[in-house]
């Protein structure tokens, strides 16, 4: 969370002139949002999101991302929908950085997962995928299979064994494993590729997801992939226990609304193990490289250490549960 | 800016239903207020602002600073009205801190300070002062004049010296002759004591000011003291030059509203004296004292030297531009 651009008063008023959403009445920095910077605006009409796209951005992948919110949002998935000025343009700039206003998406994100959590996600990650299948754009995903190795090449094995002794030849190891063995022919389409507990809104109380937020690495990918994300980010309990229940109803929802081939169900446990190792290289990368006093504290890469022992162990989809009913 | 404490979905949605404001949609932590947290809140009825009390806000004094809002509230004033629950209650407690709702104000803080938001600011300070006069609780400024020599004596006079050679001198010089000449007995009553841009909000190209938030520093004190604190906070330039165009402004503006006595105007330099030794100290305080990594970065007192040293030179309020039309 951080605001790393502050927008004057002035700058803001002549900015939302461009657009017909009324006049400004506030604008607010919001701590959502780790890469960019996010304020809360309101008109007098309406409230909505204004993103400030920071470096860790490539502008040039942003009319991907804007477009495939407007794909997505005219198939009434519940996601931010971009505002176009009156020239038609919706993405512009502000201070110097790309910039666009979307709409403000109602709901929270769990701070604790329950299980009736994983149950919605899952379905809400089935109709994002079968949503997503007729979106014209194209944007290869750029933390896949191919770029792990380099990635861990420029942290260093030193670097690796820093964080935890031994650290660099299990990750060696499990390049070796995964390059050999990533399968090669599943479902792709557009994935949500960071579908963390942070990206997905709910109502207090209620199953259904509210909404879905932050497309900034979305990507063409294996479908599968996307659900293997999930099972990392959602399915362990914080002393990184397994919690089989919200796998099976991750799996079983998402399942219901859009089937998963037998090759997706065999492939599951290597998909969650790449999707274990590309966020402990692209924790270990930001752990290393992140200077004291940053404005945004790295994650600690040892929780994904963790999972991906797990799924080392794991030998089938049913040790996720699914299946179980 | 910072969020100190983070509330789960669960705990806002308990909490909001112990207030008659509709059911909680949305909820973001903000940067906004170095002090506390605070999270704006939507509910299907309005947006409000949720704020958490962290370690530096005495609990003990909630009471007054939720009081004196109700009050000037009820006097007209635009200021964060505290939201009482169903049990007429307005302080309560959320995650082990106090806790309390406001209402939302509209209105932005400005960037960049322009002479007319100072003719606001004059007028906004004067009608707070009065509307406080009927304020019947009580808190002594813990920041004034005989706060000052303890609370650089636990800075130490290295610490002031590792900033700028010589401050410490500086500092106990200053001291000496703002004790032997702090004046006595000037019109009192309920300051802001806080007062900086950060608190003073704006609709875009109006004159008028929209609202004031922030009372934590409230206290019973000489009212012109607010207006040397801002002086210094508004009527300065980015490059220390001071600008007096804004303070003409600010002074006039005031001075229509609240009349100043001629007492009060002949004490505006040693006000401001102490005004920028005040924020000079309590800046060197957080200097030496805030460890590396924290999540707010310490103001540097520079600044407030500067300012000192200006103030020091000036005869009377008309080096301020008090009187020039």
């Amino acid at each position: 969370m951080a605001v790393y651009t502050d927008v004057s008063d002035e700058d803001i008023a002549r900015f939302v002139a461009e657009y017909d959403i009324g006049k400004v009445v506030s604008f607010k920095g919001i701590a959502e949002g780790v890469e960019n910077t996010n304020f809360l605006l309101h008109t007098d009409q309406a409230p909505f999101i204004l993103t400030l796209y920071e470096k860790r951005v490539d502008p040039d992948d942003l009319p991907f991302f804007l477009g495939l919110m407007d794909h997505l949002s005219s198939k009434g998935l519940n996601c931010p929908t971009p505002i176009h000025g009156t020239d038609g343009v919706a993405l512009r700039r502000l201070c110097g950085r790309p910039a666009a206003i979307t709409s403000f998406l109602q709901g929270m994100s769990p701070r604790r997962v329950l299980p009736h959590h994983c149950a919605g996600l899952g379905n809400a990650l089935a109709k994002l995928h079968i949503a997503g299948q007729d979106f014209d754009y194209y944007r290869p995903n750029a933390l896949s299979v191919k770029a792990w190795r380099p990635l861990f090449d420029s942290c260093g094995n030193d670097g690796a064994n820093d964080v935890m002794p031994g650290l660099g030849d299990m990750i060696r190891g499990e390049l070796d494993f995964l390059e050999a063995n990533w399968p090669a022919k599943l479902p792709a389409g557009v994935i949500h590729a960071d579908l963390f507990t942070d990206n997905v809104f709910f109502f207090p109380g209620q199953d259904d997801v509210s909404g879905l937020i932050d497309f900034y690495f979305a990507c063409n990918d294996v479908l599968a992939y996307d659900v293997a994300i999930c099972l990392n980010a959602w399915c362990f309990e914080p002393d990184n226990s397994f919690n089989i229940t919200k796998a099976q109803n991750l799996l079983a929802n998402y399942n219901r609304a859009r089937p998963l081939s037998a090759d997706e169900i065999a492939a599951l446990p290597i998909l969650a193990r790449g999707s274990a190792l590309r966020f402990l290289l692209t924790r270990l990368y930001d752990w290393i490289n992140t200077p004291q006093g940053a404005l945004v504290t790295p994650k600690n890469p040892r929780e994904y250490i963790n999972k991906l022992r797990f799924h080392q162990k794991v030998r089938s989809a049913g040790d996720y549960g699914f299946g179980d009913r």
